[in-house]
């Protein structure tokens, strides 16, 4: 089973036969073009949503903030999860909808690679989150972030796959 | 109204008059003793809490990998989320609670500083969760991450507060 | 004499009697209020400017992706400057000008601590260039970041600095 | 229209048709070896230069820590550049030729990789310029880093080209 | 004579010919399956491994966090040793030995690239080795790390090595 | 018993009544002077410190090399060393010693802090001696670093401390 794709047996794939973790050797697998998309949702205010993208921000400037700091976060993925690779990122986007009380947050990330990119679209995800989050603590206590997981992915050994 | 605390005017405080985003001053606030918890929670199925924790883990070390990137991650907030303030931690724990099909995970923080460590601890959770999310992905395409927020704080202009 | 101030003794600070480099022990000093004021000016064409301002940038992303940039290199000014001492940053603000065919840069930082933070400003108009000079080189490889320097700074034993 | 080579059409190629920032997907696009070269000038004082060379350095380690600065930031641009790709380098060298009032910083930057290394080049001479404006910044007030700008690449789909 | 591999001419291979440092050229050399084994021997007193082991440790996290540790330093070692070639890690694996009055670390690391992965093996052997120091300085002040070398490599051009 | 004073009891500082590990709670210690020295040493041949120090290297930028390696690891310490608290460093020195078929590394740090920094000096010795292994290993393959350890600790409440 390789460690990306597999999921017909249930083990987990970071640790030896001794149970210590590792960072799996992928060192055989194919570099193929892989792409992942995953989303994360910031619950808020239907006013708080009104100041992030109009009220006092006539240039848009704090969704173009979070969407850099969720492409910067893609880059550091493999420094802040212990167990992932280091790859190189061909291409990031990130996808901010603000609509009623929440913004829906998408985070795309693409690279020709030996693993999958999930981790690094759901780290860009969650991060852009986080940041929307940083600018609106001051007038919501009560905000959250839901709904983090992976939409689709395609490439690698385990072909495309979307959530159903 | 300062940067963290202030929930009275409704207006976002990463913003100049102009709308362009900045790190706010926060030079004249007092250095205090502050606290913020958060929480975060990974769904998945019963079978992947079991592998988590003892099946082939008898070191549990799984779950110590997501406590140390936890803890790691909140010392690189201000790195990650751009508007932050860097803040010398003076402490930080990650609590995880395997049970049925879900872990949640609790990150305190705490500092002697000018601004709340609010993100620090978001930032803590959200590491921490994704952390166990990159373990079990292999063997639960559909997990997620849900329930992100601060549950209470301490410190500060506004006092102790905890979320109801 | 003091590291960040003197300039009555034609030395270099950043050397012991031996011409070893070191990081100068500033353990003495008092942490007081510090700001420091640098600019960069990025040089490009007229049409190039309407690009970044208007022309393909209805939300002005380009100007605050540069911004958000300057403002975290600001952050990581001791990791980058080998000798440059780790400062707790209090404030950072990155202003934007862009008339005819350049971008005037200034950044403002602020701290508490006990070394000025001229390095952190220079570094953070610097940053915040190179992010703007990154987003035209494609339609611009002519384009030069000049004059890069302090205007003015404030605290520390030299007192307030403007240049002339 | 690649991204790093095109230069026919006027347009931004780090924004979408909405005007939303972005890392640009290269994933098509073929690795080939590439070079840049770029310079920064640090004009000070000719006793300060003679400072940083001889005067008191008797074993130019003033120097040596500006390469040494120059050659790390090379490998942390995409680090702290936001839409820049991370890129495998393969070389670097920065010369340092101090003459008169001034030194002369030129950065050459190699990768196998799938764009351009502008952005490394640019970054390593700026940094490495910055460096030693820290070293001499207690001794001269009115220091300044003119000049920087790319001065030649190969590789790439646009051909080598050297500026004028 | 390439950079990592040669042995035949007493030179240093990260000078150029007037002495200055650089980061080497491997543009040209093939990108090969490449692995190094590294060792670092952490030693204190019996009863300091107990409770590293099994005292205070149910659940063995203390070998744990230095296993994490290590292997994030091998993902960090060309932001560390400054001459070293970013390299794009296949995998990493962390052994603890504890026995006696020491714990034996041996780190493995490989990678498909251009250069060997002795530094990264080194340095993961050595942050592992520098955080169970960490975890054991309030009880012993008198441990030590001996014996850091590099024990194994394979891949490159001069071939598979033991050392005896 | 505080964190980093202690020795009376046998037990570990940075796990919790469950075993868990955590960044010990410093809030309510006292922020004062504090200075570490700890030692690292390279051994390789009689023929390769020649080279290191003098035969193709007339600037000795070797060593101002393995120096600046040093000063930059001591202030990245907190985010190597999973379970250390960040510290704002106020001096870094590190001495090198060439001697026989040896360098003697020697850092010393120091700190207005509430914990020691011993890690801090130790990941600094370690740090240089690491990029002067770097540097020889393509002429020794064999050369190995020894005896990394505290020599000297000054402040905090267990007061100074010299290793016999």
């Amino acid at each position: 089973m390789t460690e990306r794709e597999g999921e017909q047996r249930p083990a987990l794939t970071h640790v030896d036969a001794d149970g210590a973790v590792l960072m799996v050797d992928v060192t055989d697998k194919q570099a193929t073009t892989r792409r992942a998309t995953a989303v994360a949702t910031l619950v808020t205010r239907p006013d708080v949503i009104d100041l992030l993208v109009a009220g006092e921000l006539p240039k848009g400037e704090a969704l173009a903030v979070a969407r850099v700091a969720g492409i910067m976060a893609a880059k550091q993925t493999s420094a802040l999860i212990p167990l992932c690779h280091p790859l190189p990122l061909s291409g990031a986007t990130i996808d901010l909808a603000p609509q009623g009380d929440r913004v829906l947050v998408t985070a795309t990330v693409k690279t020709t690679g030996v693993t999958g990119v999930e981790m690094e679209a759901l780290t860009a995800a969650s991060v852009a989150a986080l940041t929307l989050y940083d600018m609106i603590k001051a007038v919501d206590k009560h905000a959250s972030i839901e709904g983090i997981h992976v939409v689709a992915k395609s490439g690698g050994k385990s072909g495309d796959w979307i959530a159903e």
